[in-house]
This record gives C-alpha cells, sequence and structure tokens, in this order.
C-alpha cells in the first residue's frame, strides 16, 4: 500500500517532537503503511523553509492551507497553539484527511464541540482523527492501564494526580504566548493539568463527572518577552498581564463516585515535569511520576502479610507496551519515544480503518472537565458538572 | 530542683509512646530537671495497674481525678480520646498542674476554647500547657523550619501537605471508636489531617485563614470491632455506621495569600504513614515523608545552574535539632523519638517558665482550621474563613 | 524467677546503645525473666559513677572484676575495645555468668579461640554466652534472613556486601584507639567488614571459605587525638601514625561455592552508615542499606514476566521480626531497637536453656575470616582459606 | 561542505543503535558536515539488504570489503562482534577511512595493538579513529566528568564501579556467541566490564595501573541456542560449553595510587543494565546509575555542616552536555541518545581534524586492563601491573 504523506502545520518546541516521531516509527516498528515526511507550514517563509530542512521534511509552506488543498497530503499533523486547531482540524477532515492535533483540542468547548462532529462524521467516511495526549504511549503508563484492567487494583477507592513544573516560579520569569489567554485559551491548567486529568481517565476507565476547582494567578504581571526559547525565553524590560492561570488545583468526583485531586502549577520549584498519578484500591495502588518514566510502582495487596511493598517495575522488558521494538530490559526510553508510539498507533488506525484514542470526542470530554474547573473557580469552588 | 513528678492520664497506643518519652528523656538529654513516673491512670483498675507495671509508672488508679487531687504531681499528660480532653486538662491547669495533651486538642471548637482560656491564665501563674504535636520534633522537621526561618526558600509561593494512610482501603475493616463522632470528633480529617496542617504552618510560620473542603465517608458500614489491637482489630458479624470521615480534601489560602493543598486519607493503599510536606518557594523547596523520617530534601534554586537538584539531607547529625544527644552519623532515629524530644521540650519550658509551642492557642488554631473545612465542606466545598 | 542482674563492663558509646536496650526490652516486650540494671564499670570511678547515674545503673565500679566476684550478677555485658574482651569475657564464663560480648568477639583469632572454647563449656552447665552483631536484629535482616530460607531467592548465585562510612574521608580527621592496633585490632576491616560478613552469613546461611583480600591505610599519619566525643573528636597538632587499615575489600567464596564482594571503608563521603546486602540466586534477590533500615528490597523472578521488579517492603508490619511489640505500619524503628532485640533474644536464650545466636563460635568463625583476609592481603592478595 | 558518506559494517543490535545514532545526529545537532548513510554491510545479502531497508541505508552489501573498495565511503562504522574489529578497522584506516569501532576494541591486547599503530598514523594523515564507549555521552556522566575536573570532589580517594546484568542468572539462559571465547574474546568482563573500566577512568581521569582479578564461570554448560533475538533467543535440548566468564571481579590501583573495586556480572537478579559508577573524595563524592541515568548524584563535602547530603542533579537541563540540543528541563533522555552523541563528536572531530575520544589508543588501554584480570585471575588474584 502506498505510503502516507504527512503535513505538519506548525513547527515550534511540538513540531521537534513530532517530526522525530514521524521520523523513526518506521523503523523500529513494522507499520503497515509507510511514512513520507510531505510538507510542513508555518507562518514565516523562511522559519518553515529551515524546519523542513532541519526535520526533514521533503517541502515546505507559509500557508496551511496549502496542506488541505493538495490532494497527496493523507494525514495532517497540527501542532499550532491551541487557538488555531478548530479551524485546521475541520479544514483537513472536510478535504478528507486524517488528523492528529496536538492537546489541548481547542482553546474552548465551543470549539472543541465543533470540531468533535465533524471527526465523528469523517470516521464514517473512513478518515480518522485523533488528539495527542502522547503520556498515553509512555510504556510504564500502558502497563498501569493493564493493571487497572486485569483488576490488580481491586475497586478503585481514589486518586491523586499532579502536574509539577517550576518554570514560573521565578517572578520574573518572561510572558510568552502560554501566559495569554487569548493564544493559550488557559494556563497551567489547560497545558498540563489536561494532561494529568486524561491520563488519570485513561489509567483508569473512569472520567470526571463534576468537579470543585481553584484556579490561580499568583504573579500577574511578567516582563514581556523579548526573544523567545524552548518553553522560555528573555526576559525585556516592559512587563505585561499574565490572563490565564499559573496554577490549578481541583477536587473531582469521577462516574464511579470515587473522589481524585489533581495539581497543576509551574511553582513546584524543583519539579521540572513531574506529571503524577497514584491510583489506589481495594486490591492494589499504583504511582507513575513522568520524572522516572520508565517506571511503575505497584502495591499487591493480596500479596502475603509482610511481604507486601510497592514493586518498581521497570517498563523496559519486551512484554511491555511498545518496548519490544526498542532496546533490551534496562535500557532507559525517553520523552520522544511517546511521539513514534503515537505515528505507530495513529498509522495502524488509519491502515485497519478503526478509530484511533484518544479521539476528538476523548479531547472535548477534557475540554468540558477544563471548563468546569474554570466555572467551579468562578463560583467559588462550588461543584459543578462536567 | 525536685523531680517533677508526672501522672499520665489514659495508656493506649499513646500511653507507650509517651511512657517511653518520659522514661528515656533523661538518659539521653541533660534535662534541668529530673521526671518520676508518678501515676498511670484509666477507666479499668486492673488495666491501669497492667499498664503502670509494663510502662513503668509507680502507681495506678481507675480515676483520672486522683492525678488532680494529688498535691505531689506536677505533670498531667493527657493521652485518652478527645471527647475527655477537655475536661481533664481543665480540672489539672486550675489544680496548678501543668499539662501535655495529645493531639487534637479536642474534639470541637468549642471545648479547645474552653481549654485555651484557662492555659492562657494558668501560664500567667506560671503553669504550662502543651499539645502533642510530636512531628514537630522529628530532627527533619526542625531542619526544614531552621532553611525556611533562614530564608532559602526565598518567597514561600506554595504548599503541598498530604496524610497518607491505608488501613481502611479494606472495606471489611473493623469499626473502632476512631470512626465514631461521638468519641473521635472527626476521621480522617481530626486524627492526621490536623497533623498535615500543623506541619504545615510549623514549617512555614505561615496560618492557614481560609479553605475549600470535601469531606468523605467513602465506606458507610464496617463490621463491629470484637477486639482491639493497635489501630485495628478483629472484625465481628455486625455492621455499624461509620459516623466520621475517611478522607478529606482541603484547599487552603494562608494568611500570607498563596495556597495549599491538603489531603488526609485512609485509603491509600501502601502508604502507610506517610505524613508529607512540600514547600515551594522563589529560592529553593523542601520535601518531607515521614515514612523516610530520617530525611529531609532540599531544594536550592540559587545554586548554579545545572547544580541543582534535591539534596537529600540525612538529618541524622549532630548539628541537627535533638540529635546531638542520640548516635553519630547514619543511625536512624525512630518514630518513638519524638516522644522523648516532647518530654525534653516540656520540661525546659516548665524550669524556664516559657510557654512551650504547639500551645493550647495553637491547637485551637488546628481546632477552628478543621471546622471550617467541616463547614465548607457542609457548604459545597464554598471557600470558608478559619 | 527472680529477674536478671546484668553487669555492663565498659561505658562508651556501645554502653548507652546497650543500656537502652536493657532498659526498654522489658516494657515493650514480655520477657521471661526481669532484668536488673545493677552495676557499671569503667576504668575510671568518677566516670563509672557518672555513666551509672546517667543511664541508669544500680551501682557502678572502677574494676570489672566487682562483676565477676559478686555473686548476685547474672550477666556480663562487655562492651570494651576488642583488646580486653578475652580476659573478660573467659573470667565471667569460668565465674558462672551469663556473657554479652560486643563484637568483634576479639583483635586476634588466638583471643577468640581463647573465647570460644569456654564458651562451649559454659553451655554445658547452662551458661550462655552470645557476641553483639546487632545488625541481625533489625527486622528487615530478620525478613531477608526468612527469604532466603523459604527459597525465596532459589539458588544464591553472588553476594555483595559492603559497609560505607566517610568519616575519614577527611585526612585531618583525629587519631583515635580505634585507629591503632593494639586497642582496635583492625581497622574498617575488623569494625565494620566484621559486621558485612556476619551480616552475609547470617542472611544466607552460607560461610566463607575462602578469600582474595586488600587491606589498605590511605592516610597513613593522622593529627593526635586531644578529646574524645562519640566516633571521632577534636583534633590536637602532633601527628600520630594509624597502625590499622582504614579500608579493606574482600572477594570471598564461600563454602556453597559461590562468591561474594565485601568492602569496607571509612572513604565513601556521604556515606554515613551504609551497612549493605544485596544477594542474588535463580528465583529471587534481596537488597538492605543499614541508612534506610526499615525497608527490604525483594525481586521476586518467579513472578510473571513485566511484572517483575524490587518491591520495597517496609518491615514495619507486625509480622515481622520484633515489630508486632512496638509500633503500627510504617512507624519508623531505629538504630538502637537492635539493642532491644538483642536483650530480648538473650533473655529468652537464657531462660530456655538454648544457644543464643552469634555464638562465641560464629564470632570466632568471622574472626577467622578477618584474619585470612590480612594474611591474604599480606600475600599479594592470594586466595586464602579461612 | 559535502556530507560524510558512511558504511556500517554489521547490523545487529549495536546497527539499530548506530543507525538512529547517524540518523538523528543532523536533526538536532548542528553538524559542520551532513551525514549520508550510504552503505550497510553484512555476511547474508538478504539480511543485510532488509537492514538497509529498515534502518535507512541507502544501499547493502554482502562483503565489508565493498565499503573499504568504495571511493565515495568516508567514513566506516564497524559493529560487528569483536574478533574482526582488527581487521575491518585496518583495511578501513589503510583506505584512509575514519573509523568508528563498537567497543572492545579487539579481542585481545595484540589486535588492539595492531589496531592502535594504523590509528595513530592515520591521524597524521587527517583520518581519525574512535572507539564507541557511548556512556561517556550520557549527559550525567559527562557532567560528573566535569565535576571532577573543576576539583569539587577534592582528592580523590577510592572508586566503586560495577556493571551489573542479570541475563544469565537462568541456569536454562541459552548459549550465544557472547558466551563463546572465539567470537565474544571474554564474557562479562570484555562485554560490560570494560564499559566499567572506561567509565571510571573518563570520569576521574584516572588510568588503571595494576589489578587484583578474579574471572568467574559459574554456569559452565548452557543450552544451545536454537534462535537468537536481543541478547538472548530461544534454547534448543543439546548443551554446549561457556567458554568465557559470567561474572568478574577486579581490585584496582590507579596511577594515582588510590584504589578501585569493579565488579562485572550477569548474575545480579533484578538488575538489568546497572552500570554504576561511585567516586568518593575529600571534598566531594558522585554517584551514577545508568538505571537512573538522566541523574547525576553529587555530595558537597564542602557544604555547611547539617546541609550536606547527596543532591540528585537531573542532568536535563540546556546546560547540561548535549541537551541544548534536545527537550526542556524534566524530559528524559535515552540510551539511544548517546549514540547520537558519538555521532555529534565525531563529525566534528572529523571537520575539526581533531582526534576524537575515545581513541583507540583509549580502547587499548582498556584492552590491557581487561588482559591483566585475566592474567591475574590465573594467578590466583596476584596483583598484576596494566
Amino acid at each position: 500500500m502506498a505510503s502516507l504523506r504527512v503535513a505538519m502545520i506548525g513547527h515550534g518546541f511540538m513540531g521537534a517532537a513530532h517530526s522525530q516521531g514521524w521520523r523513526t516509527a518506521p523503523r523500529f516498528f513494522d507499520l503497515p503503511r509507510g511514512v513520507d515526511l510531505a510538507l510542513v507550514t508555518g507562518r514565516r517563509a523562511d522559519a518553515a523553509a529551515a524546519a523542513a530542512q532541519k526535520w526533514g521534511w521533503a517541502e515546505s509552506s507559509d500557508d496551511w492551507r496549502t496542506a488541505i488543498a493538495r490532494d497527496d497530503i493523507d494525514v495532517v499533523d497540527i501542532v499550532t497553539p491551541g487557538d488555531s486547531h478548530a479551524e485546521i482540524a475541520i479544514a483537513a477532515l472536510e478535504a478528507g484527511k486524517h488528523v492528529l492535533c496536538e492537546k489541548p483540542l481547542a482553546n474552548t468547548v465551543e470549539e472543541a464541540e465543533a470540531m468533535a462532529a465533524p471527526a465523528e462524521k469523517a470516521f464514517a467516511r473512513g478518515v480518522v482523527a485523533m488528539v495527542g495526549f502522547t503520556y498515553r504511549r509512555v510504556p510504564a503508563v500502558g502497563l498501569a492501564r493493564q493493571l487497572v484492567a486485569e483488576g490488580r487494583l481491586g475497586t478503585i477507592q481514589q486518586v491523586r494526580a499532579a502536574y509539577l513544573q517550576d518554570w514560573l516560579a521565578d517572578p520574573e520569569a518572561p510572558l510568552t504566548w502560554r501566559m495569554k489567554k487569548e493564544s493559550a485559551g488557559s494556563g497551567a491548567l489547560g497545558d498540563i493539568g489536561a494532561h494529568a486529568i486524561d491520563l488519570s481517565e485513561y489509567v483508569t476507565g473512569m472520567r470526571l463527572a463534576s468537579v470543585s476547582g481553584t484556579v490561580e494567578t499568583l504573579v500577574r504581571t511578567r516582563p514581556v518577552l523579548a526573544s523567545s526559547s524552548g518553553l522560555g525565553g528573555t526576559a525585556g524590560t516592559e512587563r505585561g498581564e499574565v490572563t490565564v492561570d499559573d496554577s490549578a488545583y481541583l477536587i473531582g468526583r469521577y462516574d464511579s463516585g470515587v473522589l481524585g485531586t489533581f495539581e497543576a502549577t509551574r511553582f513546584a520549584t524543583g519539579r521540572k515535569n513531574a506529571l503524577r498519578l497514584e491510583v489506589s484500591g481495594t486490591d492494589g495502588a499504583l504511582a507513575f511520576d513522568f520524572e522516572d518514566m520508565n517506571a511503575l510502582r505497584f502495591y499487591d495487596a493480596t500479596a502475603p502479610e509482610g511481604r507486601q511493598g510497592f514493586t518498581r517495575i521497570q517498563a523496559t522488558e519486551a512484554v511491555h507496551p511498545y518496548v519490544a521494538a526498542w532496546w533490551p530490559p534496562g535500557h532507559i526510553l525517553g520523552y520522544e519515544h511517546g511521539f513514534t508510539h503515537q505515528v505507530v498507533d495513529l498509522v495502524q488506525a488509519i491502515a485497519d480503518g478503526t478509530q484511533p484514542t484518544p479521539s476528538f470526542a476523548d479531547g472535548l470530554h477534557v475540554q468540558r472537565a477544563l471548563a468546569a474547573v474554570e466555572a467551579s473557580a468562578a463560583a467559588g469552588s462550588a461543584w459543578t458538572a462536567v
């Protein structure tokens, strides 16, 4: 079967990760279809051309509509800021292209709803859409889900999740697009809280039904960014207003009735990228921390008394999700492997004509949860249905 | 100066710990006054006599009023359930005895207020009162407080605290006095949440000003206890109602304006006694877990770039609080050492005529915070002033 | 039955630990016989009297022979430096006293042999002798031995042990009696290497049969000690020669044919008291570190593929050795608890008329292993039978 | 400048890693010269062709001499078993090709010497040779070397290194080429012990001068391999002899006079790929474990008393070696990144005309150390000069 021809819309930090995924997946995995890195687009022609050169895309364009217009493009991969997701994804789906869209699906529930509907219709025509919660594709996370699904935790009784970063702990850290509501939609909540919510739901199979939230902007003005680099940049002398949250907290009740706690913060000094999940059940528990992403800790409460404890399972064995394609046991996988695995799953779904997960409907659900948190926070943390 | 003659009221699990404290403090520390274990009282004469024999108290009685009545008793140490604290403590203070009262100070704010007032008056007469938050006396916790006080964390920007246990994770774990409102006042919130609140305030020097709380009773009936042992016991066949919470969550705003999260739960499968505190500031952070109680993790954000990280300080050096009296570096201290340190500080305060901490006023504050959490929870997690 | 009357010979650092053991054992454990702290002796009358007062012994003497001479003394507990062990222990055994002797049993094989013979004879008369390898009495160590004994490790294939300290890492750390051959016999090898050897043999049930050793004195002169304190002290200006090793390494072959590695060092900067043992077998492995002494890590190689990992068992459950007498799960035990447990086991053996372990014969074996290491080192690390 | 055209000789497990390095380096790093994956060779034409397809090499051949003969090949990358290294590398160097040779450099000292001489001569002609100890290129390892070089450890006083694996812990694990002397040269010693030695020398800047070694073949016969996969394979019914060591131990004295201990074993149940290094000095220490390869633990003994501890530096900051090209802080790098970094350094050295490290002379030194260990072991662990 012909290779899939892929166009990537945008080419920032996420573009590097997605490109590595597209380039690497066919090398380590036996994909049902080949993959061609056909086109990358960006707002500035020179930057797009440089990205094409650097990340290995055959062509570049300064207009994302080129990707939609070209008949030979099969897949549109969207890595732009959230405010442009809806327009691009809807256009791509309507043009019959498969879509991979970075998370969060959109900046508002309205946009997300506007995306989920055409995604559902497109699937009826054999066109798939997927949202990029790549942390689902960490082997240790896949193992966590398996353990829950096998019933090794018994009845789940509580969940605690957190996504801890510290790059705003310095009050003089500069203002970037991620701190402006118009571009980012929300702050810590939407960027990293969304991951914590999705991860907890993916692993447990439960869905948040209602929330009590607190959304905070601790540092209200920051130096305007003079030049950007990675997640940060160099500060200028002018100060601008931070218009999104920089930390968010929620207690949620899942559809199963149990409670979960969530924290998303950029003030956790010393925690760089600590996406953490702990799930506790009648028969066991599991704990994960992305800063130690190759390990899953599992507690088997059905083991003999005095022999129980958290077992640190190094999820680098061939039997663990995705690992057989990589290295022998004990050889660490890294951040970008999730992007390779994402490509593997997407290409497989396209070849099989099945719905990849997380779907746009899943992304919409997360968006609704985020909106419920904001509504609750605005109402003095009153419990609010998702 | 004559030795202090001590009477201990009650002799359960806490009585063992307090007795060990009284017995051991004069051996390892140079106390300004000696200590005599004069009297232990309990509701049943035979049990009290057995406790006296086992734990090394000279005499026993089945009536706590004996301790109040006897002129030769200098200190009354209360280790009974919370519903009796007020009556005993007030009587002791009025009789001119120094009082050490286990936490929480009382089961209600009203009782705690009724205790704080006479404690303040008694202090004017040279009689001191102290509440037993012994975790303040763990060397690593004392070190944490020092680091904050020295400004090593800069401006504190957030706090996360939790007290995780799992002895109710089994829905068939039996009903004990700790799960009945009339004896225990509250459940996880009052028993272990109180520790988390006090610890965070002790280390940071900040005080909770308002809270949004959620209080849960996940397992609503449990087998009635046939016989008790430690924190648990053997279940019978009859079921009774759990009338306190078994897990509680709160977001609090400190008087400084920053937020803290708290979780108190007995469903954290695999976590036995994990009192955890993480404090994050502009210049650093610290993290503590009672299950690794000899260590404090400190992150120095002012260290050179690329050299930063959490430093695991083993608080077993002679320069750490209380440690000089014990063993060489690297020799672990345990749970009961806090009770010895508590005696050291109380005896020193008595000798000096100074107010020991935590005072009854401190205990009252914690009680008010707990009450605010319950009020918030009853009002749909609405923010409630402490 | 009448209480055992105990005399302690010596009262340094070890005296504090032993005293705490004697004082505490009857409180937490149901001993078959009571214990009286009758007499402490030391070379200087005033120091012995102060020790009696501080550590709770009824009387004191400046002559250890008093303890031998007194008919009312049942147990002699020897905590002096190793060069005096033989004389005191032999005299005590001949006088019909039970003996507890700190490790190492003696400074030379000759002395140890001279002690083991009368100990064996004494046992025929109902008098017991025990050597104080207290690390055997850490609950996590007891659990380790149980796991091996149950066959959970399958066939043991290798052992790695180390005792890492760092108090000589500073070349200016002062010269103490522990660095002089005449008082200490050997240095790191005899003091801490002995623990590593005994621990490995206790846990595995195997015995070292031959060794290849390297014994080093890295820092050959040190400032003469002006005043002593704990393991260290204050340095003077004069320098003296270090006449024992400060680090020692050995590879040993056990009687089972498998190899073990051992390191004893006082140069492991940052490691304060890290007695470590890892035992690897066909079906599992276990790892212990005294700096995290409440935990045992166990790897079950018979667990399903992909579910294996090191389980951190917190040995604080009632089913773990000795723990039922103490606190609820998750409450840390410390260094001195081993000394309490040692008393428990000794008193039980005395009451039962059984041979306590480790026996003097066990202590002699360790002494022979140490001597073989020294002989091997002197012969260019040639393999030497124990 | 024209891109470098690379031929890879061999395409097993190491071929996958090297290919990923060649493919990825130009994407994330600004290389002074481009890189073309021109040719891969293998003994079987079909397998070589499949490898070319899978790993992205333009052409394939069943004869490594093709790579030597072709004028357009600039770099020869050797990933075959050790017994063929010498012949290929020498031919390549003589043909004026730059050479990257997997470790160990060769199976014998004689072969290694035969390679080092032409490498030195070739360098005089601007042709470089490098041996593939990729662990040097882990960012945390680079940081370790920096800390030593800056003097942060003071005078190094001892080293402990180990490479622990467990894939031979099962006595029924099958016989592969790595367990036969004719193909592998040596076993655990040469395969993984070589890494431990090189790593310790790279980080400390010291070189082993003499050793006392023990080399063991614990399991002497194993089932003959029916089919191979990764490091293992499926066992047949016939048994064959293991003709290399499966574990090796050595104590070494560095040229500085200090001692180091080394262990290389495949019986460390539960340890999958634990290359560990701890270096202790008068002013500090550092500890590394490849199973937690993104972290370096550093102990600063010059920090204020009571504030010292091992700092876990997550070497994922832009200031750490190689990291600026990758992801934001806290995003884990994996095993294969070392192979990318190796390419970066090699291409830079080629462009600069400088000697890359480790050189063939470095590889020869390691080979000599390995030979000294074997000689020592054969002489009853007698100390043997390297």
